[in-house]
C-alpha cells in the first residue's frame, strides 16, 4: 500500500490521444518511406535526416535491416511471401511509431508496390511519404558497400532485387532523390523542408 | 536540387544514440511489462500511468490488444506457439519504443514464464520492469468487462489463462499490484515513484 503524495494531479478516462503527444514534442508524427535499391543511399540519407532533426530537438527513429532483421523479422527470409511478411510487420510498427508522435524513418528495399500499397494503407495516407532513392543501378552496383551486387551477378545470392528479382519503381512517390546527384546532407535537408511544408515540424526561425 | 539553407548544422557519422534521444525527452527509455489474468486491471493501469506521465511531460506508450492484436500481430491466433509469437514480437518492438527513448507499458496476460523471460532478454534486463497484477482470480472473474469469463465456463471458449490453460505467476517481479486492494490512480502513483527510483524519470519538484 502507498501514501498518495501527488494529490495535484487530475485523472483521466481513456486513453492518451496521439495529438497531446504530439504536442509535448511541438512536432507530428510522420512515416518517411525510402525505398529504392541496395546502395542507392536510403540508409546513409536516413541517419543523416535523423541527426538533423535530432539536433533541431526532433524525435525522429530509423527502421532499417539493422534493428528489424536482425529482431521483429528474424523469422523470415527472401522469398516474396517473406518479404511481403516483411513489409507489413514494419507498416504496423510505423504505425505504432507514428501513433507515438516520432517523425520514423525506414530505409527497406521494399521492392514490392502492392506491399508498399498496404505500408501506406496502414499507417493512413496523411502521415506516409513515400520518398524513392532513383539512384541509377550502375552507380549501386559500383558502390556496393555491402559486396552483394558482386555475389548476386556470380550466382552466390539469389533473388536478388535488381539482379534477377523485379524492383517495382514508385509511381507516384512525394519525393524523388538520386544519390548520384545530391549528397546525404543535401537530401537530409531537402527532407526537412519537405517536412516542415507538410506540417511536420516548424519551420526554422531565422 | 536543392540551395543549402541550413549552413550551421554539423553533420554526424552514423546512428544517432539512445542516449540524445533520452537528453531531448528529459526521461531513460523503460518497458514496464504487465502481466496477470484477464480482468485483473493491466490495461486500466497501463492507461492511467501514460496519463500521469504525458501530464508530467514524459512520453510515454501502451502497447496492447487493441493496438497490436488488431495489428502486428493480425496473423496469430491463441495456441502455444502463438501466444509464444505474439510476445516475442511484442519484446522486440518494446527494445524498438525503448531505443527510442519512449517509457513504454505493455499489457498482455503473457502468462507462460518462459515467453516473459525472452522479452526480458531481449529488451534488455535493465531496461524491463516486469509488473505482476496478482489480483485474485474471484475477482478477475466477478469483473470480466469482456466476458470471457463466463464464455469460457460455458465451454464457448477454449485455452482460456486461468480457465483450462495455465497462468505462470512471475517468481521475482519488480513490483506487484492487486487492483482488488489498490486503484489504478494508487498503482500509477506507486509506478511513478518506482520510475523515479529506478532513474527514468526525475523526481517532481516540490
Amino acid at each position: 500500500m502507498t501514501k498518495i503524495k501527488a494529490t495535484n494531479i487530475t485523472w483521466h478516462e481513456g486513453h492518451v490521444g496521439r495529438e497531446e503527444r504530439e504536442k509535448l514534442l511541438n512536432q507530428r508524427g510522420a512515416l518517411i518511406w525510402m525505398t529504392g535499391l541496395s546502395g542507392s543511399g536510403k540508409s546513409t540519407i536516413a541517419y543523416t535526416l535523423e541527426h538533423a532533426l535530432v539536433q533541431r530537438k526532433h524525435l525522429a527513429y530509423v527502421l532499417d535491416g539493422d534493428n528489424i532483421r536482425h529482431g521483429l523479422n528474424k523469422n523470415l527470409g527472401f522469398s516474396a511471401e517473406d518479404r511481403t511478411e516483411n513489409i507489413r510487420r514494419i507498416g504496423e510498427v510505423g504505425k505504432l511509431f507514428v501513433d507515438a508522435g516520432i517523425i520514423t524513418i525506414t530505409a527497406f528495399i521494399s521492392p514490392y508496390r502492392a506491399d508498399r500499397a498496404v505500408a501506406r494503407q496502414t499507417v493512413g495516407a496523411g502521415n506516409f511519404f513515400e520518398v524513392f532513392c532513383n539512384t541509377p543501378i550502375e552507380v549501386c552496383e559500383q558502390r556496393d558497400p555491402k559486396g552483394l551486387y558482386k555475389k548476386a551477378r556470380a550466382g552466390e545470392i539469389k533473388g536478388f532485387t535488381g539482379v534477377d528479382d523485379p524492383y517495382e519503381a514508385p509511381e507516384n512517390p512525394e519525393l524523388t532523390l538520386d544519390a548520384s546527384k545530391v549528397s546525404p546532407q543535401e537530401a537530409a535537408v531537402m527532407l526537412c523542408e519537405f517536412l516542415e511544408g507538410a506540417g511536420r515540424i516548424p519551420a526554422l526561425g531565422r
